[in-house]
């Protein structure tokens, strides 16, 4: 498959430079045309949840278990990297006697449940650190009640790599990783983590919400939050025999629609689309230095790109995608965010300073 | 609207005698095409949440409030009752000494979140009791550690109706209550209870999955299951100013298709919708009794109509599934139940009765 190619699967991409996948990735028109074909079956006799859709959901957990070089019964579909966080916290009983180590750069969706437990909270400060400097920062901040450390792979307030595999070894606590901002965005091997979170609809460009979840030991996280999909038997007072792996943990339901849009959305990512997407961050960030931008992300990181904008970033974003360029802003922040996929074209980062310039 | 206009709203019903919206209702072709409008969307810049979906969001919230007659700002869009549930069991912060009381007719959905908490679950026989005996059997079970009275308003497993708004009365502890069988189903007021969970994809017709929360005080239940929608701000260690109203328990990104289903959907149902489904499910019972079934369901209950079926179950529901029936068994009994709402037909009746016949 050629750049071309790839590029003319989004029809976001023949108007916009849309340099926001951190949010939420461009939506391919086969992922639409699938999810139309799969949301047309609901007109027909729906409530009849058979063997069928069981296949087609255990295919689902199949193919983002390839995206983490993980066993599939170890995958748990879920709605998004935030209710996978939701689901651990959920699971790992801790307490106002027990300490929670993370960063000064998560995102809510993995900060609420930490700080729902009542646990002690142990802030590493990485944000305004050199990338290099994060490892220790994070094990200096694990002590003897330390019960889980929890960050992210890529920060999605600049976009640097935290050195996960090292830390599972500097560490012996369970690690619970979210993976919003690198799944689908560069390599990853999920399985030296105790959890691992999965997005659906950012690198993947699946439908909005979707997701995963990696649990190394299914049977040893409790089910914190059950669902009717949690069990294959229950007693009056909803004790009950859980479901086998990690399909224990799904919270609900996932529409036919969401699996065949995400499967399909899986399908069409190229095999060269880290080492591009890499190469278009790179490129991304050296045109924003050159053009005399303030950016704070580091290069040989993600592939988000950050800078630090002088006016109002709000109003900054909303000017820019009245130019059809779309980036985000990062609330609670000076930061404006600029998200490089392998579908990213030199043109679209030339639009973004160009855009930027004319916002001076 | 006519009854044969409103019949002709599901594309379903042409072929099939679809008797199950006590596990998903039909969909309505007004319904899929709204959401395959909204849903197209997608394909253009996505990753844009403005003011806009703001205020798609608070138009549904608005829809479900005026459901259950309560105000918009109490209401929580979910994804299902399920979560419901478990947003309320999260922020109860319950453990071992205290006490809940349920039914032994309840759906895992919400008895899987009340194991969890660790308290001690009481569990009042009802199911095989006269509904008139069923506030007795519940009240009897509640003492000075009972935190929580959790169950539905319709039992799912044979249509009788839980006298919910005595219950209130006659107990000072907190309730919640399950609204999967009994919202779009019959006239609800959810005013006098502390939670109420709502349920779009059975009654109301809407997409799967959607659901609404009904919290009477906001302020007073702990956001236990955060999202990046529950806050305004959050500090480094997670802790957060909650958004305005029952908004702050919502789990996750609604999508605009969902919203704009639901909406849809609700806007169809005709005027005269309970008094037609109540009616249908009476008549239902009547001729299962008169054709000699061994119908569990008391005249003048909720709109499901269950029967002990002699042989194998899921034999069965197969079978009648063969001849365009469908209904469902229920696992774990050797129940059968029949959903009657305001669409369906004499004719549709006459063919469950059929078909079981048949199976003899």
């Amino acid at each position: 498959m050629t750049f071309e190619e790839a590029r003319a699967a989004f029809p976001v991409l023949e108007r916009y430079a849309y340099l926001n996948a951190g949010s939420v990735g461009p939506l391919a028109q086969a992922t639409y045309d699938a999810m139309v074909k799969a949301g047309k079956t609901e007109l027909g006799p729906r409530g009849s949840y058979d063997s069928f859709e069981r296949t087609v959901e255990a295919r689902l957990r199949t193919v983002i278990a390839g995206e983490i070089a993980v066993e599939p019964d170890r995958i748990a579909l879920m709605s998004s990297t935030s209710e996978g966080c939701r689901v651990v916290l959920a699971g790992l009983g801790l307490g106002s006697d027990d300490e929670i180590v993370t960063t000064d750069a998560e995102h809510f969706g993995m900060l609420g449940p930490v700080h729902a437990t009542g646990a002690r909270v142990r802030v590493a400060a990485v944000r305004n650190r050199p990338a290099a400097e994060a490892l220790d920062a994070i094990v200096a901040e694990v002590g003897p009640r330390t019960r889980l450390v929890a960050v992210s792979h890529v920060l999605w307030v600049n976009g640097h790599v935290i050195p996960v595999k090292d830390l599972t070894e500097a560490v012996s606590v369970p690690l619970l990783v979210d993976g919003a901002q690198s799944v689908g965005a560069m390599p990853v091997g999920a399985e030296p983590y105790d959890f691992y979170t999965v997005s659906g609809q950012k690198w993947l460009c699946g439908p909005t919400p979707t997701g995963g979840l990696y649990v190394r030991d299914p049977e040893r996280l409790r089910i914190g939050s059950p669902s009717y999909f949690s069990q294959t038997s229950y007693e009056p007072d909803g004790a009950f025999a859980p479901r086998a792996g990690a399909a224990r943990f799904e919270q609900g339901w996932i529409p036919a629609e969401f699996i065949a849009g995400l499967a399909t959305a899986i399908s069409l990512a190229p095999e060269w689309r880290f080492e591009r997407a890499r190469e278009m961050a790179d490129l991304c960030r050296e045109r924003l230095v050159e053009a005399g931008f303030d950016v704070v992300t580091e290069p040989g990181q993600g592939t988000l790109v950050s800078l630090q904008w002088p006016g109002d970033t709000k109003e900054a974003v909303k000017r820019l995608y009245e130019e059809d360029v779309v980036i985000r802003d990062l609330p609670g922040t000076n930061l404006l965010r600029a998200s490089c996929g392998y579908w990213t074209s030199e043109e679209d980062i030339a639009r973004l300073v160009d855009g930027l310039q004319g916002l001076d």
